[in-house]
């Protein structure tokens, strides 16, 4: 190709400041080095880790930045030593990356890969510790190892994952994050049996994940927690079964919950990330075996808390990251059960901008019309 | 027998306020009822949820009462449809009952029958919502369902282990609670497997059992923190092989841990009551798969916090009442381990006083050189 080992000018959403409107700018993408991969970014949609990074609330926030990790594009060239994928692979990049070699990945007990999380945490490559976006000479700082505000972002080789290419990748881009994490809370880190009640705390495109999951896992009952009711009817497409809103109720919610089911649900899942939420997402579950899963992302500084009686009378309290995927071994295949339509995606697709409205993309997150907005690249 | 149907006036302690000195009492011990087992207590150990009601502290304890739950006797004799024990039946009353029958033990989830919960939550038996104990007419509430500190008790036919009648009823009378405890924390609720790394925080005969445990499980490394350096020559007996007093230490006990471990233990054990320590407990655990039982049991009304982030990168809190065994299946294979070696029990005795000693007894809980102290009943 012809950028090949060239510095590739382009389009990108920076993030000068926190809490600034992003800025459409010409940005200079070093190529790949070794074990890296050079994407052109076709589609992205936005999450609220974004949000929360750029609002400044993120104390490990970096600026400036080039936000965004819920996307999809297509390998434009590699760097020395990757095999794995090459150029014209059509690919998403995982924020989670799977090297298949570290103590994380060898356990056979988690999907945090630890390779390259020194690097990515501070927003630079691991190869020379260094960004590969500049402007003008100015380093612009990698996000969560994915970047994909930008048409062209650099990866490592361990957090690609190579997908079938005729999924629509204006589609399958949400599979980067939201969809996943909430399919895998749900098979994943509960493993929710058939006949199970389970408690969604949050409709988002998270919540509406962890019902399909759990619909798909034979749950008997799904009860879905939001307090705004016009999520509702959504939800409904989605596996929900049941619906409260805190604010019809004096009672606390997890009370409500537990004289709902006769003592307490078998799974519940916190996706809004409200630490008092998931204190009642874990006292709603039954005595003996209810099992809690936080999958919402508090803002840093804030604690859960519970008495321990809670715990010494059989709840369990567990959390989950990327719903516990393993990124490049899972990701092709949640691509494939979706081009099966054993999954949905499409309809978590609220909204359809291009990358100059980035901005408006963010705003939009904050309506409760919105689940995901994907963004057009080029 | 000649008592069978009769009143049966005999000895026990008696708590008539919280606080103050156990009395040795001339008590009236009803007949049981339909579905009661009216048992001679031979020998009980004393436990801290004795030390805890009789303090004063639990919110739920009621006076006068009888308090103890260690325990192993013979049946006297047993009230209408009592089907699975006779009178002359070796025994160990439970305070977790085991019906078989209601939705907690048919969940196949959990050990905690709900059964007789009600009635012996408020110090009744469930036939009549009474006592069976009186002096001179005057009702003294049960404890736990199990009321041991008396030469004679009724339990809940639910609540009664029958035993291989060749166990020393002097030894196994510790299978009723501290030592089932700490075994199936382990075997039951964390499932250590080989090779595992574990931590146990508090080294008492609880402790001590959660060490017994891991090491049958096959645990690599099991690391015991205590801030009583002289509980560690006992502690080496029962498999813990790395000691750490907190005490010796400035930087925080989780990160002494975590630092010893290269990233922290697989299994951790909270064996205290402290809910401070509770949190070090789950913060030692390694990211990605680090499981925290609470076995302690915390003051009334105190809280367990950490972060919700240690949840969210695979850290799980759990907790577990009676180890997770079911109480009448479990205790008799306990005991017929107990008979082939396989566990030990003799070791937490540490001292045999006599039932008009108990007050004595009492005090020696507060001794660090006190495991378990066993009074003789006749
Ligand atoms: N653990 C992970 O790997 C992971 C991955 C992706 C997203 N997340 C987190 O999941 C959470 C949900 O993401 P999303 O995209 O679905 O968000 P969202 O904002 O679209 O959805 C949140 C929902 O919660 C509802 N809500 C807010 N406060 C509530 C309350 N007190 N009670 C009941 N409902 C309430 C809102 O009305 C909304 O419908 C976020 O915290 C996000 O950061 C975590
Ligand atoms: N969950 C259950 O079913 C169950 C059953 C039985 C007992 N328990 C509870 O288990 C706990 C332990 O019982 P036990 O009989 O072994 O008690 P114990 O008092 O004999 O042992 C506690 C140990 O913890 C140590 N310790 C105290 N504070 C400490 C600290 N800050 N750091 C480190 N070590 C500390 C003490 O020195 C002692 O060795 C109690 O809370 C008891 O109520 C629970
Ligand atoms: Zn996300
Ligand atoms: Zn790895
Ligand atoms: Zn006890
Ligand atoms: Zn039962």
């Amino acid at each position: 190709m012809a950028t090949q080992g060239q510095v590739i000018t382009c389009k990108a959403a920076v993030a000068w400041e926190p809490n600034k409107p992003l800025a459409i700018e010409d940005v200079q993408v070093a190529p790949p080095q070794a074990g890296e991969v050079r994407i052109q970014i076709l589609f992205t949609a936005l999450c609220h880790t974004d949000a929360y990074t750029w609002s400044g609330k993120d104390p490990e926030g970096l600026f400036p930045c080039i936000l965004g990790h819920e996307a999809a594009g297509i390998v434009e060239s590699v760097g020395e030593g990757v095999t794995e994928v090459h150029p014209g692979d059509h690919v998403i990049p995982c924020y989670q990356a799977e090297c298949r070699e570290c103590k994380f990945c060898k356990s056979g007990k988690t999907n945090l890969c630890g390779k390259v999380r020194a690097a990515t945490g501070v927003g630079v490559m691991m190869n020379d510790r260094k960004s590969r976006f500049s402007i003008n000479g100015t380093p612009i700082y990698h996000f969560m190892g994915t970047s994909t505000f930008s048409q062209y972002t650099v990866v490592h080789d361990v957090s690609v994952a190579k997908i079938d290419p005729i999924a629509p990748l204006e589609k399958v881009c949400l599979l980067g994050c939201g969809v996943p994490t909430g399919l895998g809370a749900v098979w994943n880190t509960a493993k929710v049996e058939p006949g199970s009640i389970v408690a969604i705390f949050g409709l988002g495109t998270v919540g509406l994940a962890v019902a399909e999951g759990a619909k798909s896992a034979g749950a008997s009952r799904i009860i879905g927690i939001d307090i705004d009711s016009k999520k509702f009817d959504t939800a409904k497409n989605f596996g929900v079964t049941e619906f409260v809103n805190p604010k019809d109720h004096d009672k606390p919610i997890q009370q409500v919950i537990v004289d709902l089911t006769d003592g307490g649900v078998d799974y519940s899942f916190e996706c809004i990330g409200n630490v008092s939420v998931m204190r009642s997402a874990l006292e709603c579950c039954h005595k003996g075996w209810g099992t809690s899963v936080i999958v919402g992302v508090a803002a840093s500084g804030q604690e859960i808390s519970t008495r321990p009686f809670q715990l010494v009378t059989g709840r369990v309290w567990k959390g989950t990251a990327f719903g516990g995927f393993k990124s490049r071994s899972h990701v092709p295949w949640l691509v494939d059960k979706y081009l099966k339509k054993e999954i949905k995606v499409d309809e978590y697709i609220t909204h359809n901008l291009a990358l100059a409205q980035i901005n408006e993309a963010f705003h939009l997150m904050h309506e409760g019309g919105c689940f995901r907005c994907v963004l057009k690249m080029a």
